[in-house]
C-alpha cells in the first residue's frame, strides 16, 4: 500500500505506508534528515518517528522554522519536569507548553522552597539527563489507564485534565525516567538539548482562574547549540538595556502618569521634536503623492460606529458613550467614519476619483489596565492614517502607491521587511462581512500586486479584517526581533453600508472601494520600536538635539553662544553646556543624552573660528571650520531623510 | 448748595445743587452740549435733564459712547411701542431695551397679525412721531396709581412688572402719547431719532419661560442720521455676505454634519491647509521665542479638574464624565493640568525656568445645540495654547514675550486691537480664588506691563478669570467689528492647588507663577473671523489654492501641464483646469473660488514660455515669463508672511 506525500512546493510524492518522517526526510537530503527535528503533518506538529498511514501534506521541521522550535522547547519541556522530579520528589505538575521564545511549566512545590537561586541546580540536572540521549516515546492508553497511573503518582492536576479528554484520544509521552500526558509533537531524544537556561519564575493560577491554587510557573529557553543560547542571552541584555519604557524616561520622550491616566501618553518637549519629524517626514511624502490632509474631531455619533458595525460588536475595546442631550457619542476608536462623511460631503464623480484623505488621528480604545505597556500597548495613539477611495479600474495602482510608501518607510528606518497576505479563513466565513464574490476579488487582486511588485509575501488565513483583505508588514528590528508595522486594506463593505457612491461615466451611480492604510500604523508603537531599533540613538534628523557646544572652561563662553547662535540660525536643534565642569563630565552628560554631535570647544577653536567634534559613540572626529562642521551635519541630515 | 462733579479725566468741578448734566456739558462746550444725549451719573444712565442733587462722578454721553447709543436706542424703543399702539389699538406691551446693536420690543398682538410686511408702515409710523419732537419726560408714581394706570389700560404684561417692584421705586415716562413704566436713561426729545429700520421679527417666551406665553420680538435699530443707517444696512449686508457659515461651505473649509455631531466641525482638505498654514506660522515664533511644543491626551482622569476646581464648578459646560475601570475621565476642557504633570514630571531648578509648553491642543466643551453656530459656537475647538511657567523676578519679560507675540499675529492680519485689562471685580470677592495681595500684585504687574508697553489699553473689571487676571485683545475687523481675541493670563492659583515647585538659588522651594496664552485662542473661531473679515480672498500664503492654470483650448494643455509642475516644483499650491470649456467660464469659476491668481495660456503665451497673470478681484495684470510671475509670487508670500 502506497500514500501520498505533498511536499510544501507542491510536488507530490509516493511512499510505502507507513514511512517515517526520518525516512521522507532522508529520501530528500542526508543534510536535511540530519537537521530534521520533526514533521508538520496536515498541520499537527508530529514526531519524526512516527508511521505514517495515510496521505497528507508534509513539512520536514527543522530549528530555522517556528514550529521546528515549537517541538524543541515543548520536549525541553518535558525534560524540565524530569530534572524538577528528580531533584524535588513529590511535586505535582500542571502543565508545560512551548511559548514564542522557549517553554515554560507549572508546578505545585508544595512544601518546598523554590527560587531564582535554585536555577543552575535545575539546568545542570536538564543537562545530565540530556546527555542520556533518552527518546521521547509516544504511546496510546485508555482513560482508564491514565487514571490509575496519575493517581498511583498522586498527580491531581493531570487527573484533572484527563478528566476532560474522551477515552481512545488519550497519549503518554515517556523519555528517560518521565512520563507525562502528552498529545505529541517532539524531537527525536533529548540527546539534541545541548544547552538550557532558566529565565525567570512567577506565580500563575491554574487554569488561569484567580479561585484556583496559585501554581510556581517556570519559565525557560533551550539551544540545540550552547553559542545560539549565549546569542539570545546577549539579545535578551540588548533588549533590556534598549527597553523604551526605560530609554523614555531616560531621553525624557514621554510620560505616562496616573494623574492623566493609564495608556495615555503625554508627548514630553523632546519626544514631540521626534513625532513632529515622522509626521513631516510622511507629509512631504503624501503631498507627492497627491493626498490632501483634513482633520476631523475625536468624539463622533455613536450611530456612525453602528453604521460601521463596530458598536456594539467591538463595545469592549471601546471607551463608554458619552450622552449629550439626547444623543450618544463615542470617543473615536478609528477615523474611517469620520472620512467617510468628508467623501458624502458633496456628490463625487469618477473625475473627482481617487480622493486621498490622510490624518495623523487620534483615536482611543479601551485596553484593560493590567495589558498596557509604556507607548506599546495604550489607550490613546495617533495612526497616520489615510482612507483612499478610488474606482475598481484604479485599485491596482493605489495599492501600489501605498505599498511602494509603506516600503519607503521601512527602508528610510533600516528595517527589513516582508509582506503578509491577510486573507480570511475560509473556515469561518460567518467572521467576514461581505459577499464571497467581492472577497475572492480582492484577494485575487491582492496577490496580483504582491507578485508584480515582487514583494517577499506569505500568505495568513484568516488575518483579515472583517471588512476585507490587507496586506501586514512584518519588520525585523536592529535585534532581529519581528515587528507587525503598517497596513494597507481593501474595503467593499463600508462603501455598502455608509452608502458611497460617485456618478459614473456611464451617467450611473457606482461605489468606490476604499483603501485603509498607515504605514507607521500608530505613531506610539512606531516610536517605540524606533527607541529600541536604535537604543535611543537616532538618526540626526531625528534626534530631538543634533547638537551641544561644550566649552572647556568659562573663557570661552562668549565664542560658544556664538557658535551655538549660530548652528540654531542654521536650523539645528543645539544647546550649550556652560555649567562649571570639567569638560570630561559633560562629554558624559552628552553621551547619555545620545546627542549625536558634540563640538568641544577651546583655546584652539576660538581663536581659529573652529569645532572639536565628538560623534556619539564613535568619539573625535577632528578639528574643522565650524561652516565645515554646518554643511557635514546638514548633508547627514538630508541624506538620512 | 453745592455739589462735586468728578470728570472722566479726575477733574472735580463745583457746579449749584440741581445742575442739570445739560449745563454740565454747557459750561464744558457748547459743542459737547450740542452733542449730548444723556448723561452717565455714577454709573446710572440718567437724562441730560435731571436736577443732580448729590456729588457724583459723571460723563457726558454722545453718539460716540455704547452708552450714548444705549439711551438712544432704548428712547427709541419707546418711539416704536407709540407707534405701534397707534397703528394697533389694544395691543399688549411687554418689555423693550436697548441691545448691543439696536433694541426690541417683545409686543402681544392679540388679534392682529404682523409681519415683515408690516415694517415699512411701522417706520412711517415712527419717524412720523419723532418729528413731534417730544420730549422723554420721567415722574415718580407710587405703585397704586401704576396699577390703576395698567389695570385702565389693560395691560396684564406691564402689571406683573410692577407687581416686582417697591412703592417709591416706580417712575414713568412719557413722550407725545404714550407712557411706559421706565427706569430711565432717555435721550432729550424724539426729534433726534432720524432713521429707523424693523430688522427682524421673532417669537420670545414673556419672561423667557417655555411655560408663558410666546409674544412678538421686534428686532428695530435707529439712527441720528439717515447716512448712519444706509452704512448700517451696507455694513450688515457685507456681514452676510462674508458670513463664514456660507464662505465655509462654498469655499469647502469645514463641514459640520449631523452624522458626526453638532459642534464638531470637520476640516476639509482645504480649510486644513489654512488651519496647517497659520499653525506653521505660529510655530515658527513659538521656536524663536524659547518655547518647546508638547502633545498631549484628549481625556485625562477627573481629578485633575477636582484639583483645578474647573470640576463640579463648571460641569454644565463640559461634556459628562467617562468611567474605565473605577476612574472617570472627562474630554478635556482644557490643556492646562495636562501641562502641569509635564511640569511636575521632574525636579525643577530656578535655572529651568521660565519653561514653556505650547499644545495646539483640541479641548471639548458642551454648549446648548441651540448656541451652535459655524466655526464661532463649537463643542470641540483647538487652541493655540502655551503656559510659560517662570520666576517672579521673570513675571514682566514673559508677559511683554507673550503680548509682543499677540501684536505679531493681529499685525499680520491687518486687525486693529485694544487691550482690556481684565481684572477683579472688588464688589465680589467671593468669585475669585487666591489671596487679596496675590490679586493685587499681578493686577498692579499688569498694569505696568501695559503701561510700559504703551499698549492701548482699558480696564474691565469683573472680566478675570477666577484664578487671575489677565490681558484680552479687542481687535477690529474689516468690517469695523469687534471681536474678542486672544488672552494673556496671570496665575498664582493653580501653582498652589497643583504644588507646582522649583528649588530656588536659596535651595528653598519656590513658586512659579504661570501664564496662560493663546494669540489666535481658537483655531476655529479665529479662522471663521478670518473668513469674515478677507471675505474668503485669503493672502496668498494662507489661500489653499494659490494660483490656478486656464489653457483657452486644449491646444495648450501640454503646456499647461508643463506650467502647473513647474509651479508646483517651485512649492506653490497649484491648480488647472482642463475642461472643455470657454475661458470665461473658466475665469468665472477661479474668482468664486476666490483664487488669487489665475495663469492664462494661448498661443502666445506658450510660444513665449509667458504666461498671462489676473489678479482675483483686480483684473489683468499683464503678461510676462512664468519665472517672473513666480518670483513675484513667491516674493508675496513671503513678504505677508
Amino acid at each position: 500500500m502506497n500514500i501520498n506525500i505533498t511536499l510544501p512546493d507542491g510536488t507530490v510524492k509516493t511512499y510505502d505506508k507507513g514511512t517515517t518522517g526520518y525516512d521522507i526526510a532522508k529520501s530528500i537530503s542526508e543534510g536535511l534528515a540530519r537537521n530534521a527535528l520533526a514533521i508538520m503533518a496536515n498541520g499537527t506538529i508530529t514526531e519524526l518517528s512516527k508511521p505514517l498511514k495515510e496521505d497528507a501534506s508534509l513539512r520536514i521541521l527543522t530549528w530555522s522554522d517556528q514550529e521546528g522550535k515549537a517541538a524543541f522547547w515543548h520536549s525541553s519541556a518535558h525534560l524540565l519536569a524530569e530534572a524538577l522530579e528528580a531533584l524535588y520528589p513529590g511535586i505535582k505538575l500542571g502543565i508545560g507548553p512551548s511559548i514564542e521564545q522557549g517553554f515554560y511549566y507549572d508546578i505545585d512545590f508544595g512544601e518546598y522552597s523554590f527560587s531564582q537561586e535554585d536555577f543552575s541546580r535545575v539546568e545542570a540536572k536538564m543537562l545530565e539527563l540530556a546527555k542520556a540521549n533518552s527518546v521521547y516515546e509516544m504511546r496510546s492508553i485508555s482513560k482508564q489507564e491514565a487514571i490509575h497511573y496519575f493517581t498511583e503518582k498522586g498527580d491531581p492536576y493531570k487527573l484533572e485534565l484527563i478528566d476532560g479528554l474522551s477515552d481512545g484520544s488519550i497519549t503518554f509521552c515517556t523519555q528517560g525516567n518521565f512520563t507525562d500526558l502528552c498529545k505529541g509533537g517532539h524531537i527525536p531524544n533529548t540527546g539534541l538539548i545541548k544547552a538550557v537556561k532558566l529565565l525567570n519564575v512567577a506565580g500563575a493560577y491554574w487554569r488561569g482562574d484567580v479561585s484556583r491554587k496559585q501554581l510556581t510557573r517556570i519559565y525557560a529557553i533551550s539551544f540545540p547549540k550552547q553559542k545560539e543560547l549565549e546569542e539570545y542571552l546577549h539579545l535578551l541584555e540588548e533588549a533590556k538595556r534598549r527597553d523604551h519604557r526605560v530609554l523614555g524616561k531616560e531621553l525624557e520622550i514621554y510620560l505616562i502618569t496616573p494623574a492623566i491616566g493609564g495608556g495615555l501618553p503625554v508627548w514630553l518637549p523632546k519626544g514631540t521634536i521626534i513625532r513632529r519629524k515622522l509626521e513631516e517626514f510622511i507629509k512631504a511624502e503624501l503631498l507627492k503623492r497627491g493626498y490632501t490632509e483634513v482633520i476631523t474631531p475625536h468624539v463622533g455619533n455613536l450611530n456612525l460606529y453602528r453604521t460601521s458595525g463596530h458598536y456594539p460588536y467591538y463595545a469592549d475595546s471601546q471607551f463608554a458613550p458619552i450622552t449629550v442631550e439626547d444623543e450618544e457619542y463615542l470617543l473615536k476608536p478609528m477615523n474611517c467614519p469620520h472620512h467617510h462623511q468628508i467623501y458624502l460631503s458633496k456628490p463625487r464623480s469618477y473625475k473627482d476619483l481617487p480622493l486621498r484623505f490622510a490624518e495623523f488621528g487620534t483615536v482611543y480604545r479601551y485596553e484593560q489596565s493590567g495589558e498596557l505597556s509604556g507607548l506599546s500597548r495604550v489607550r490613546g495613539f495617533t495612526q497616520d492614517d489615510a482612507h483612499i477611495y478610488c474606482r475598481h479600474d484604479q485599485l491596482k495602482a493605489e495599492l501600489i502607491n501605498a505599498i511602494e510608501l509603506t516600503q519607503l518607510v521601512f527602508k528610510t528606518f533600516d528595517m527589513p521587511v516582508r509582506t503578509r497576505l491577510s486573507f480570511r479563513d475560509p473556515a469561518t466565513p460567518e467572521k467576514y462581512a461581505g459577499s464571497v464574490d467581492m472577497w475572492d476579488q480582492a484577494e485575487r487582486e491582492i496577490l496580483e500586486v504582491a507578485q508584480s511588485m515582487g514583494l517577499d509575501y506569505f500568505i495568513g488565513l484568516g488575518e483579515a479584517a472583517f471588512y476585507g483583505p490587507k496586506f501586514d508588514f512584518i519588520v525585523n528590528d536592529a535585534l532581529g526581533r519581528k515587528w507587525q508595522l503598517g497596513t494597507v486594506q481593501v474595503d467593499y463593505v463600508m462603501t455598502e453600508r455608509f452608502n458611497l457612491e460617485y456618478m459614473g461615466s456611464d451617467n450611473q451611480k457606482h461605489r468606490p472601494v476604499i483603501i485603509h492604510r498607515a504605514p507607521f500604523g500608530s505613531m506610539e508603537r512606531f516610536i517605540s520600536i524606533l527607541i529600541e531599533h536604535y537604543a535611543g540613538h537616532f538618526p540626526v534628523w531625528l534626534a530631538p538635539e543634533q547638537v551641544t557646544v561644550l566649552p572647556i572652561s568659562t573663557k570661552y563662553d562668549d565664542y560658544t553662544r556664538s557658535v551655538y547662535q549660530s548652528l540654531q540660525s542654521a536650523g539645528l536643534r543645539a544647546t550649550m553646556d556652560l555649567r562649571e565642569e570639567k569638560i570630561g563630565r559633560k562629554i558624559r552628560d552628552a553621551e547619555v543624552a545620545k546627542t549625536p554631535y558634540m563640538l568641544v570647544i577651546g583655546e584652539k577653536e576660538m581663536s581659529e573660528g573652529s569645532v572639536s567634534v565628538r560623534r556619539q559613540a564613535k568619539g573625535d572626529e577632528g578639528t574643522m571650520p565650524l561652516d565645515q562642521f554646518k554643511e557635514k551635519i546638514l548633508k547627514e541630515i538630508n541624506a538620512l531623510k
